[in-house]
């Protein structure tokens, strides 16, 4: 499995756009201590860390350089090539997780090769990826799962690491996308994986461990995605969680993207989870639900998630908000 | 989408072991209308068909030749390589569905570029397949689904289509494995594509059709197995199949090379996949059961189909026993 050189210079390349820099951001948020500084360019964004040259950066302990602002398109635009191979003569690595793949770029390629550098895209699977076995592994699991993309099942599982930790409890956030894999050093891109190879990459991303211990894994799309469905599916499998959570953001009502597509039910979303995740792991429950509340007031989100713990007899908390019911969601996870 | 070039001279190397040859004998079998012949080497097995050499086989009209056997381990044999490249220099393209690509080997690609003709490894996936996009597409479709991997679903999928198109039912048979795309001549290896797309994959290889047309689409894995459940999932949402028809081999009590799962009750396979398959369409029915029934004598198979029928109130039938069960799960598939 990738094995990320840390720590980290974040390059900003000429973004002005802060939303396009949400990489870099859950860097500087999640993984403070693996981030020396940031660079941009004339007219790019700052998010407020040192900013270090990569010949400082290297000084200053940088193994490499994060591409951490997303483009319009995913792409490398050319003139962002003489700062990146100005890191790889500064002895900096580079690491990226865009659609365009550093290694498909001679400029980089052949500069990487004359200094010994790596280009390490973390969207590129692994190429030892077994088959899954469906072998039950020690250690305890638990998975963030969805009503849908992109509504919190990364922030919702690095919130709960944090705190099983901060309660003594030893536990490791697992990485499926790849934002989630610059934030813990490494992880699989899932949905980067050949279908055939798919719960193998998951069985291979929460190995064995103390049976106290936990792995916190990342979930991606939803079993309700008419897209994404097999790679959830692939991901819950091969995850063989103990524990999920379902992330669900109340302000959406259908499917990001796909307007024809209703957002399921909670209580139905629990139940075909716990359906199909019991193959694997005939233990499974729900330990309760995240919701993201960033479109309510305080008062708003306090009284849906109260309103939501009693319909469905479970707990229900914003991770982003914390406080007692955020408390009650990690312990019921514990239980 | 894969255009196979036919018809076919069927390759069988040296492999002296009949059960090696599925995929020459599935192409006699169900596309015999596109083999020419069949060459083998010294000690390789014949499956009935004249023996053609390359030149032979191209002046009667044959446009590839195809590697119909498996090797253990899915290598191609380095002394193979001289007959293949004699196909090429007799103007034969090369059809492959191993895990050895044909594109990976010098000696094949340097001999296919000095001669302009083709080496077409089945299982890479084409290179334009988009993401998944959920919208209801005309014509109706069929899909075979399992308890397990490798108990009939392409048999079945090939022989209702063939009683479709026998009862004046416009049909196609829609390929979604390495087998079944060389009788095709076309269709998707879903397991080789990047679990991203795989939907968008299904949705791409039953298009939009007439509304009185037939896709009968072949499934993959089976939504219980431990390794390959995401991979069936995609190709059910994808498929947006309006019937589907469950394959079972009852004398298969676990999933094959899994010891540790059982195969599920025929009823709960049923009820999940059109509990899953309602996602992308709603009108999804179950037809009926395709048993695999050759390990049982004729009384037997007989007597099992009608009692399984009993139970689930659906037609049961094994498509290669044929008769008037085999055309009750037929007119049900049409109902």
């Amino acid at each position: 499995m990738l094995d990320l050189p840390r720590p980290y210079l974040l390059f900003l390349g000429d973004i002005s756009e802060r939303g396009y820099a949400k990489t870099a951001l859950g860097l500087r948020d999640w993984a403070p201590e693996h981030c020396i500084g940031e660079y941009n360019l004339p007219g790019g964004v700052s998010i407020g860390l040192p900013r270090l040259s990569p010949a400082q950066a290297k000084t200053a302990g940088a193994r490499s350089i994060v591409i951490g602002v997303a483009t319009p398109g995913g792409a490398i635009p050319d003139h962002w090539l003489p700062t990146l191979i100005e890191a790889l003569e500064a002895g900096l690595d580079i690491v990226a997780g865009m659609h365009a793949k550093l290694n498909d770029m001679p400029a980089l390629r052949s500069a990487a090769s004359r200094l010994g550098r790596q280009l390490i895209d973390v969207r590129t699977p692994a190429s030892n990826i077994p088959i899954g076995n469906g072998k039950k592994r020690s250690g305890k699991r638990l998975l963030t799962v969805g009503t849908d993309c992109a509504l919190g099942k990364k922030y919702t599982a690095l919130a709960l690491t944090r705190a099983f930790i901060a309660r003594g409890v030893r536990a490791d956030f697992r990485a499926s996308g790849q934002t989630g894999i610059m934030i813990a050093g490494g992880g699989m891109a899932m949905d980067a994986v050949v279908a055939d190879f798919a719960a193998g990459a998951a069985e291979m991303l929460s190995p064995e461990n103390d049976s106290d211990h936990w792995d916190v894994i990342e979930g991606q799309g939803s079993l309700f995605h008419p897209a994404y469905a097999g790679v959830s599916l692939a991901l819950l499998h091969g995850s063989q969680p103990d524990v999920i959570v379902l992330c669900h953001d109340p302000s959406r009502k259908t499917v990001l993207g796909f307007n024809d597509y209703k957002l399921p039910d909670l209580q139905e979303a629990i139940d075909l989870t716990l359906r199909l995740g019991a193959r694997t792991n005939p233990h499974i429950r729900c330990a309760g639900v995240s919701m993201n509340t960033s479109a309510l007031s305080q008062a708003e989100a306090q009284k849906l998630c109260a309103q939501t713990s009693a319909e469905l007899a479970l707990s229900v908390a914003d991770p982003i908000r914390g406080g007692a019911m955020f408390d009650a969601l990690v312990e019921a996870c514990l239980a």
